[in-house]
């Protein structure tokens, strides 16, 4: 088999029949970081550089590894010489899903099918940068067959371009807020305080009191669904649970807001209480909870001096405690009040005690109410996703997963749909040939066009 | 290849020829939860859903997973709608275990080779319950070629069954008791001192001090043992470890039998030292010790209040030290009173720690005295099983593995023998394919008939 | 496929290609445990036993979990006996990489290609011993191609018979020390106080203060770079860190000399506050840092009482947290005084978590400045180096990575060096046959030379 083929990935008969049926179906990318206002205002892109390296820290990460100094990935060397520099690391990068995400990319977006690396890199330069006026943002999404994205969005935020893009006809799909409220929980920040002065503002009024902060998250996400948001999002070292009371709890948040010092158990206790609070109000409203977790952010103090966060100094953390996620999931569903949630740790080894965890929440008539998201992240690869689909399957009801998401920056990334689509239908076409499920082309029908479509579609239940 | 045909799982003509050596092992299975009355009184079941779904927990997640309301799984919907609805959710189980089982029990049990689903339920229901009156507790056991059983008992429990069945000569196989005394380990238990008086009436005996509870014990582990009892069973968070002293040991049951509370290290100290000294009796009673740990039971209030425990509520459970369980096999090891010890953790990311700790305490003349148990519960899987393959073979000794058990509720559950032996023999075949043994029928007979039978014999020492 | 034919473990025709590239490569042993005076002296055995069993606990550990009674293993029976016994287990432990190793051995050594079991070990055994007398430890390492070997030294050690061998025109490779001061930073030990006394002996003055130890292990440093050492090495239970102070460091230091008792968190500053001096130094030197963690020494009191460390009492440690490991490195790097560092930890678990924290702290122009050691001990085996192999290409840049090495004590373990090019080339050839690779000649050779030899030779510098 050569080099991503049209059988990439696809090593049986089974596999190449059973992606045929993901193959067409459109994308409903359900959590990514795009811009709205970008989305919006269609951008155009200067160079492949900017498109590709203009804030990819998957990418500097990779640079770095390879021993490119960093004037060649943030500095200040030009966009050519940084895509040189790029290339003869890519070009390198065997079993590292940049290379084969890059390569894809080339490929479907730009027609190029040759190898990047130092030898091909002028040239790929020159022929990406001609194409590239053409590859907008609006272009970029109708031709990935994108019908829904879910942006990343703060309470505060006005939700500007999300009003002109649903009241625009010549959107090429529809743009959903999606609520990140992390900035409102991480009562340990320096930055805390700060925030929710505006977060007062914004909802036209006080905060002084922990009812008052409620209160004033209850405004905001009456705006955001008034904007047809249906999903919230968070962004966890560990997923918190505490014993706290209402009352301890307001206690925490006066010391704070007094510019007292908290302990750690104080921390768990509000961040648990405010999560508990977001979380039922997602149920009362018909959202979908993410969370996020099993980070550790700013590894590197040179790195964040430097360039600031997301700047690739974040790894995997090991202070989740998946106890804690199980209890945390029992505080909402005691009193009925657990919303639908997509479970996401970065830490891999964490996955069969997530979908052992999840087991224990279920409910119908929600067909799979409890998810486990797509590999996440560092996992995002050819082995990520495939021990997650596995341990997925094995513990729970693969059928009813709502499969990929991009969690990307980038209006190239539509091709890790691809990418998961391929791994997925490898997976089903193996089990398939080794008779641990019928080659029934009905169901194997149905369940991929389930998994990369049809289950997103009826999970979030879009406005 | 087809669904579950003669080759099921079997990718090799290596492992065709492996499985041959397997295929036609009597079963030992050494550890389940069996009901001594149902296999004594030759129970019948009413219809498939009474045989299938009747407590039977995993299926329950399963369709709680696919958006099954739970009428229809523990509620008050009737066996029929209730198939009908296990039907929906087993047939788009794909890579989910319950699917292969399911299908194997229809097969190997009741003949029908039809795949189960929403338009085949009917049918299925129909021909299933005709053939379920010939397929009573006895006559399942007999078809599945059972030599040996091993039940879970309570040290109160008087064995009544166990005594008819031993003097019984139409018994299919040889059913014996094990010993569970967890309810006498769980001092944090609201139920330990209304146990520990149950305990003491059985024993004959008062119950005020440790001594004593040390001497109720022994007097029960004799009367199992001379009920030919041989094997022990624990089920436990974690491995406990402590440097406790007798005396303290003492004074923590004198607090608790006082109704004192107890702090965590106390709660800790006691179940060490209890263990430590049921370790003892063990080993001087020759009896293999099982440790069953990393387990988070009732995670779900609801499920636990509505249904009780084993529900479908437990999850792998992350407080389990590696570190703790090698000190625990040292206390007993220093003073040469370790005994045949059998340890299943729940999370798999244990594995390879495990294997690594066993290795320090292996010591003949026993083949392999410590065993790393069969791929437990959420692990009873194709990946679990293969992955604890691997690491016990990589790092032990696979040859003197005493291979599987059900631990299960259900007669029909032999099924899951085949399943552990035809992954065994495929990835036998695939060492073999690839060089890493010799294709050698002799050693490889003896390695299969090893691990599916004769392993498990000469290890327990039945009576 | 045969047993350990000419293509092992190469199951596609691409590994096999791929593997040509890397057959002949020079072996650069950076990390291992042999004796610099075995090398000099040219050491002789007496016989395979001696040469096998002799100080090997991996084959200690197989022998225990086949039953075989110690005395055959450690104790007073004969070298015969011992290697009859051996010769049962080893042909039995199917899935074992002592297995593959051994045939290896034999096979590559002594030109032996019977299958070792116990019909054949008697024929063996002579045949071995006869070869045995031609097979001196130079003639192995001659006949294996090594270029460079690193033991691994105290500070307190003269390096006499490097020296010796530094000015030897026979000597068939380089072999240079490695710095490993473990005894200096384990001041929980009963035996630092005494260490501590013998380095100030060495290093010709007193060690009262931090100050004057930090000032002798300088001296040291000074004397083995001197000796052209270029590696340190530090065996943890884990990377410690603490924001601990130089006069806290100090007041530990006095309190420790004055045989005071010290507590977990003192214990955990000084070992942060020595290692992080020591990385500065390494930096300074231009040496670099290995750090093996994860263990679990000494688990059978019974083992050590009789036999002594290293005598199969080891396990993997579950007490190492990542987050230690990731401040750690900042620690260094914020003043950008972190030296090139390699990072092994017993656990395998923490694989991911590694390749995240590395590429927080990459920087070139040293290509993968960070290493993620390869699978080290009981990782040492088929499943351990391809799922190493997979999280570094996944998460890093595999084509940087400095590659195999022995650890071990033995002269016959270059074997393993093969066995790690043949699971690289079968990995790399699974790649190109799914097209995730391009079938490029040029770029495969130079990424299995790279990866056999040169980055080695390139990132260490040898002088």
């Amino acid at each position: 088999m050569d080099f991503l083929k049209e059988d990439f990935l696809l090593n049986t008969e089974a596999a190449r029949q059973i992606y045929g049926y993901a193959e067409k179906m459109p994308i409903i990318d359900y959590h990514c970081h795009l811009s709205p206002k970008e989305i919006y205002e269609d951008k155009v892109f200067e160079n492949i550089t900017e498109l590709w390296l203009g804030g990819d820290h998957y990418k500097w990460r990779l640079m770095r590894a390879a021993g490119v100094d960093e004037k060649y990935i943030t500095g200040n060397a030009d966009d050519h010489e940084k895509f040189l520099a790029w290339a003869g690391a890519a070009g390198n990068a065997i079993g590292n899903p940049l290379l084969e995400w890059s390569h894809l990319e080339l490929k479907r977006y730009f027609g190029i099918d040759d190898f990047l690396n130092e030898v091909s890199a002028e040239k790929i330069w020159e022929t990406a940068n001609k194409r590239i006026k053409d590859l907008s943002a609006r272009r970029l999404i109708a031709d990935s067959n994108v019908e829904v994205i879910c942006t990343t969005d703060d309470p505060i935020d006005d939700l500007k371009y999300h009003k002109l893009m649903s009241e625009d006809d010549t959107m090429p799909c529809k743009v959903y807020p999606a609520w990140r409220p992390d900035k409102a929980v991480d009562i340990e920040k320096a930055t805390w305080a700060e925030y929710i002065d505006k977060l007062a503002d914004v909802a036209e009024m006080k905060i002084e009191t922990l009812d008052d902060l409620m209160a004033a998250l209850v405004k905001r996400l009456e705006y955001f669904n008034d904007n047809l948001c249906c999903i919230s999002d968070h962004g966890l070292a560990h997923v918190p649970f505490s014993d706290i009371t209402e009352d301890e709890a307001a206690e925490i948040f006066r010391k704070r807001r007094a510019g007292e010092a908290l302990t750690e158990d104080e921390i768990e206790g509000y961040k648990f209480f405010v999560l508990r609070f977001l979380g039922r109000e997602y149920n009362r409203l018909g959202w979908v909870m993410q969370l996020h977790y099993g980070v550790k952010r700013d590894n590197s103090e040179r790195l964040f001096k430097s360039i600031g966060s997301d700047a690739g100094g974040d790894s995997i953390g090991d202070a989740a405690s998946s106890a804690k996620l199980a209890d945390f999931l029992n505080a909402l569903d005691r009193t009925d009040e657990l919303p639908k949630t997509i479970i996401y740790s970065l830490n891999p080894t964490d996955n069969t005690a997530i979908e052992t965890i999840m087991a224990c929440f279920q409910k119908g008539p929600t067909v799979s109410k409890l998810q486990h998201g797509s590999a996440w992240w560092f996992n995002d690869n050819f082995d990520g996703m495939t021990d997650h689909l596995k341990s997925l399957a094995a513990q729970g009801y693969l059928r009813g997963f709502v499969g990929m998401l991009t969690d990307s920056r980038s209006f190239l990334s539509y091709a890790r749909h691809e990418y998961f689509r391929r791994v997925l239908a490898r997976l089903v076409g193996e089990w398939v040939e080794d008779g641990r499920y019928p080659n029934d082309d009905v169901a194997l029908k149905e369940l991929m066009e389930g998994i990369c479509y049809r289950n997103a579609k009826n999970y979030f239940n879009f406005k």
